[in-house]
């Protein structure tokens, strides 16, 4: 896609569209320096330092566009690792395309989306995990996703994988070792040793792979499905979790029958709440299609909330509705509720040996301890701590074929095939392992990865 | 309302919210460097020189919060002319947010809307009609009216200003030279250069009060009524102007009820067409609103086309209108439609002695003809001329206090009034001038104008 036009200089907007002080526009290439010059007046920007700033007009013929200021990187010491002009201007849409245009004009074309970073993956600035991690660190909305983003663009993702290779290569050295010299049919390299290398490249292939059901969460946020039946109060959770009237909550069973979807953020996690109608069969068409949506909002949901009117509920239900959950393999969580109308003795009593939060949804008494089990059910350990994760689902896919490569290994290894059998399995471990850092990478999938960036990155 | 806190250092995000590449957020204040500094980590700020640039990593206590661009503007070589921190930073609104925090955190304070260019006004960088054209600049959407908030910016209104300043002071001092040797009872000053310089001071004060129509037309655009009997052809008119199916056409009379509202650009002026529904006497409820809203939009406009079939049309008719629009005082141009369905001598000879434009809107005849009027009637000359011009309604009250005086002085001087009294009505002018510079402010006037900044500039 992009093959006849590395060469270009290229042009976008590095700024939102919209209103504000001023607006940054990027230029990346060969020429940026000169195509900028020739519109620049007061000093010859080619003959100045790189990392410096230039207060100047820009002028086109004799027409002034604007008074600018004009950063200047010059290569390699660049992002894109080529020379880099960035023109700050006024925060007027019309002036930045006026001055886009003057650009083109001088020999610049506009940037495709991604294409300052897929520059600098090419020319060796970041690999593709590193390149992949700028995009999310710009969509993070969360303390936890950026922190995972910033730690991927900053090579934490790399650096494990590089550990990775490492393991591998030494384990593909001792077979190789072991083919030259397999005329003499010795066990030349030690099979402990062996072993241990394809053991710690399990461990570290498992923890990634682990680490997955983290960084979806972490990237995409969880869907949390409040479901039960009516009147057991799960607006009122809703209204009590967000800390604002958002559900209308009244006596009448069957209030709500739209489903309603609102964030929230839980110690750095996006829970993506959606009350739900309550279950229960109706005569009312309406309330039978909100019934019906709730099914699906449940189905669809990383962890179901099943809430219970602790009065009203048996012990008997609750098995038969855990039962269910579990059988679906859903994540979830049993609340009882309206505990202020009730004896907590009494309670306890009444639920001997399930799993149970009791809440008054309504008194907020343990709202704060089921949003400890939220995020208890994502997070396994401290979401905080500098543990590397894996946000990404095309890391994912490609760590799930190493290991499957892994586990051949090992079985080879266990039935002796030979090591000229198993060191086809190293590469194929090795080349999945180049896909995900862009070592090896075809160009549909590069411009599919860079072509989800926004244009100006 | 900033009195106790001119010596903060203040902070904003200076570029849109919103998805993009990078944001920019500014710092200005003589701690700018110091609490940028206190967060960068790699190299002391405080010891670079002036317009340089910084790529590093910006920490709070042990936690990256992104990795970052910074710019150095050293006072007073900077915008505001005090010290000036740009931290060019991932574009994401909650990275933004961290960092401004984490400036806060330092000591920072978020910054007031125009507060930037508040303090460059107030340090002497810009006179307030200066200061005034960066917002206008900021806002410009077409050539015309971004041309005019730059030469305003870069001084174009201001130089004119001073220009008539000087006249006024020259005027002051012949005048109080006479006041010095009033006890002999001479006429010292020449009286014929005291005239003289009354009439070059009128002179400017004129034009600039002219400018004004074209500079609101620059600044706000035109309003064009499109009025006319049912299926005269206004909606087709709006289309072809449009150069698109905006309006519903038909050969029903009567097809347009709601009126519609577009925006064109005619070189480089905005021109607000609004389509009406004909103006007819109806038994149609709904159309009957439609006439009533017709003469509504009519009387609001800057312009009125009146448009009609040149088949059933009468010359009559067509003088009755015209009488109306001129005793409304209305700009108006006569354009007789369907040129392509009539013999074109025919129709010349029907309407006689009229300024008409005869066009086919369906055909598109003529119809630059009568882009070409519209601009006439705003724009006496060329507006692409360098000549200043005044765009601001502050602006244009205070100069006619000044040409009040100036009328006061000239009246004054005719019925030879004593020279004291003169140099009041001098002293009045040299006040509404010193106004609209900024020379002589009140703190809630410059409240006023710069919180109609935005925030960041």
């Amino acid at each position: 896609m992009y093959t006849d036009s590395w060469n270009d200089t290229i042009i976008a907007l590095a700024t939102p569209q919209g209103v504000g002080a001023i607006g940054v526009i990027r230029l990346s290439g060969s020429k940026a320096i000169e195509i900028v010059n020739t519109l620049f007046v007061k000093k010859d920007l080619s003959k100045q330092a790189s990392h410096t700033l230039h207060v100047g007009i820009l002028k086109d013929m004799d027409a002034v566009i604007d008074e600018v200021v004009v950063s200047l990187f010059i290569s390699p010491h660049s992002y894109t690792g080529e020379n880099v002009v960035e023109i700050s201007c006024h925060g007027s849409a019309f002036i930045q395309q006026k001055i886009i245009d003057a650009c083109i004009e001088k020999g610049a074309r506009l940037a495709k989306p991604g294409e300052f970073t897929q520059r600098a993956f090419l020319n060796g600035k970041l690999d593709l995990t590193q390149a992949e991690a700028v995009a999310d660190l710009i969509a993070s909305n969360t303390e936890a996703s950026r922190k995972t983003a910033l730690q991927n663009m900053r090579g934490g993702f790399s650096g494990v994988l590089k550990n990775l290779r490492e393991q591998l290569l030494k384990f593909s050295a001792l077979i190789e070792l072991e083919l030259d010299f397999s005329q003499e049919d010795v066990e030349f390299a030690d099979r402990t040793q062996f072993y241990e290398l394809i053991t710690s490249a399990e461990q570290i292939t498992r923890n990634l792979l682990q680490s997955f059901k983290l960084g979806n969460v972490i990237r995409n946020g969880v869907q949390v499905a409040i479901i039960g039946k009516p009147n057991a109060g799960k607006s009122t959770l809703l209204n009590t979790l967000l800390n604002e009237n958002r559900a209308i909550v009244s006596d009448i069973a069957g209030t709500t029958r739209d489903t309603i979807e609102e964030v929230i953020n839980i110690e750095g996690i996006l829970f993506r709440l959606i009350d739900t109608a309550g279950i229960r069969t109706s005569d009312n068409e309406i309330e039978s299609i909100g019934v019906e949506k709730s099914l699906e909002k449940m189905r669809n949901a990383d962890i179901v909330i099943y809430m219970f009117d602790c009065a009203h509920e048996t012990k008997e239900n609750l098995l038969h509705e855990q039962e269910q959950l579990t059988s679906a393999c859903k994540n979830h969580l049993l609340i009882g509720n309206k505990l202020d109308l009730m004896n907590a003795d009494d309670i306890i009593k009444k639920f001997d040996g399930l799993d149970i939060l009791f809440i008054s949804a309504k008194e907020h008494t343990h709202v704060n301890l089921l949003k400890k089990r939220l995020v208890e059910e994502v997070v396994t350990g401290n979401i905080e701590t500098e543990n590397v994760v894996v946000t990404n689902a095309r890391h994912y896919e490609a760590l799930q074929k190493i290991n499957d490569a892994l586990i051949d290994i090992r079985k080879g290894m266990d039935n002796k095939i030979p090591g000229d059998l198993i060191a086809l399995d190293i590469r194929r471990c090795l080349h999945y392992l180049g896909e995900i850092t862009g070592l090896i990478t075809n160009e549909d999938q590069l411009d599919y990865i860079f072509s989800k960036f926004c244009i100006g990155k």
